[in-house]
């Protein structure tokens, strides 16, 4: 008997989430064993909200499974619902249980990051719990790179991509003078520094830029930072610094604590920004020369305008083996990346069980980043650059990115 | 007898002078009567301290030409000198002269914006009043499109490229939610609208956004603007807001202001930055939505990864042209582009005599934009469109552009 599928995206807005949409729809198309083929808008929200679109009329031709691919942030729209746990609400899992059951719903797919793994594995607990065949696959989304279970996340290749390539292009900008300055530039990333360090792939196109990174997993000191600085100036004029918005002193503060907005989201996660800005200041005022913060900003995570196709290519695998694994009976499973070798670089789709990863985050590994901790080691050429090869071209009208947008009108079902 | 020229770039960066400085080298190349072409280091500053570099022995490889059109910022290095009035500091001239007996200089080629011009304009006079044959050539740069003379300058048509494209991704980015949100994007232009009105593009690629767009030539209300934010959000959830960095209150006063920082160039301009901030903060207090303002900042002008073809293409014309220009005997002229017709897109390179344009600011036509003065008329898509045309793959290793940089040992001459 046929299946009906659904698919939904959480979280934060990456380039490459359309990408394993697509991959989800792409295969789903190719098994006789599923009827239809739902997303849901907003995420977990939507389900509960029975807000679910067909997807197979909407998406048909090459061109429309390339403009999706090529679209930045979830073309389902996202939330930040968080799940609550079952013995606290157990109507919202009997409701989802009904709605599923009045959509004829076998597989559930949900797209995100942390958070959504959270809901992707209360779900597929609750059903296994209650003994109904509906599994629910975890599909991995963030640029920030720190899932368990996986060698990267799709999205973290193309936001390092734009950031590598913003940083080279930042650099000639701030070389155009022949006097003392100073530029900071402030990365994504909370906790972790993966972002970061995508600040230093221009050194394997033959710069030395940056030539300070500060990474939020090394305890920060502004009278070393100042120092650094001094230090560089005695033999250049030009000091790039790529800094992560989440560096700490040593007291834990955040460095941008000071420009912290107030915004809190579902999941308590704080808005950040300012440490550049912060750092700006101090150089203008302990040093005194030409100093300039840029924040990269939202640009990280939704340039879909510099893909890359490795990133792109892998989002819609894990897209389609997540259908594959659903096939075969999986569920309470993420489809994760794992690493087979760098040179040549092959990386497989394999299933983690969100249990073991949901919850954890995936740190830089310390010793990618050198002693003086104010850099990092060439280790992280190896793992990085195979992430960005390959460019995507991307449609467009008129020289504009042309992006697909759904239909949004809600399917009517009883 | 063979005359060598001598080349050099002033002012604030772009994406595409690169291509005029390959332009002048290449075309250089082609003439019997060119000699050496040199290149002076960080504009006339470089010139008047000596600091001359050979560039035919530096650029002679398919690819480097390439590279070299494809690397933002000055190559040469920049500088914002501001040549005296003969009048004042006869001496200079005195000195610069000298300087070109010595390297045999028959030809200067100077690339810049306004105050490059008002350089090679007072060189130009000088050399025509002491009957010196040595030809003064202006070359148009600038990204904010406001030089007299010309249909648009050479850089323009790139950054409008990526502010339309990183727009249109913005707008994506704050489109996954659903609830209400403002994001504004701060666009660069101090006194006229020009890169602002790039945000519109993403119309003629079927989107809606920007829903407002504030240019610098209408007098900003802050009260007029929190009312159409309140009116947008009657209809819709998202509203996408593009705000020039130099609007101003009905007073005159800088929006900006209270984020100014206190760094003034030589020419007396005040960097400005924090429009964007200070409505982000007004939205936050007043209205209470979910609101987040983004600096699209210096790659507006660094964004070589995203370049117009049709850019790169006419300011390599406009070095080849101001060469021939150069030789036919021309002297205290500027290469500019007159547009011969929209549909099919023309547009000639021709020489307009700088003392008529030099000091004077070509600002944005008035009636492109909308009676309400939140918006642009359907105007500007005739004029813009066509620069943004075609795309450009620029060099790249490791997945990284790579860029050109020259060997900067000057010259030892007697």
């Amino acid at each position: 008997m046929q299946k009906n599928i659904l698919v939904a995206q959480s979280g934060g807005p990456s380039a490459a989430i359309n990408a394993t949409l697509a991959g989800v729809v792409l295969e789903g198309m190719r098994h006789e064993e599923i009827g239809n083929i739902y997303g849901a808008l907003n995420g977990i929200q939507g389900v509960i909200e029975r807000r679910l679109i067909d997807l197979k009329s909407q998406i048909k031709t090459d061109r429309q499974f390339k403009m999706l691919e090529c679209t930045p942030s979830m073309a389902l729209g996202s939330c930040r619902h968080k799940l609550p746990d079952y013995e606290k609400s157990p109507a919202v899992y009997e409701e989802i249980r009904k709605i599923f059951h009045e959509y004829g719903i076998g597989c559930f797919f949900y797209v995100g990051g942390n958070d959504s793994m959270d809901t992707a594995l209360k779900l597929s607990e609750y059903f296994l719990a209650v003994n109904e065949d509906i599994r629910v696959i975890g599909l991995p989304k963030t640029i920030d790179n720190d899932l368990f279970g996986t060698d990267h996340t799709p999205g973290y290749g193309s936001a390092a991509k734009f950031i590598a390539t913003a940083v080279a292009e930042i650099a000639r900008d701030c070389d155009a003078y022949n006097l003392n300055s100073v530029t900071i530039v402030e990365i994504m990333g909370r906790n972790a520094g993966w972002l970061t360090a995508a600040s230093v792939l221009p050194r394997a196109a033959g710069t030395e830029v940056p030539q300070l990174v500060y990474m939020p997993e090394v305890e920060f000191s502004l009278e070393g930072f100042l120092e650094d600085v001094r230090r560089l100036h005695a033999v250049r004029h030009t000091v790039v610094i790529a800094v992560s918005e989440g560096i700490r002193f040593a007291d834990g503060r955040y460095v941008s604590q000071s420009e912290q907005s107030d915004h809190v989201d579902a999941f308590g996660h704080r808005y950040l920004s300012g440490a550049g800005k912060l750092l700006e200041r101090q150089v203008a005022n302990k040093i005194g020369c030409k100093v300039r913060s840029v924040e990269l900003n939202i640009l990280q995570r939704c340039s879909s305008h510099i893909l890359s196709a490795t990133d792109i290519n892998e989002a819609r695998r894990i897209g389609q083996f997540a259908v594959r694994f659903a096939l075969q009976g999986q569920t309470g499973v993420m489809a994760g990346l794992k690493r087979i070798s760098d040179a040549p670089y092959i990386c497989d789709v394999v299933t983690v069980p969100i249990r073991e990863v949901a919850g954890l985050e995936r740190g830089f590994p310390k010793e990618w980043i050198a002693p003086s901790g104010n850099n990092l080691t060439d280790d992280v050429f190896c793992y990085l650059l195979p992430l960005i090869v390959g460019d995507v071209q991307p449609p467009t009208r008129n020289g504009i990115p042309e992006f697909f947008s759904f239909n949004k009108s809600v399917l009517s079902h009883t």
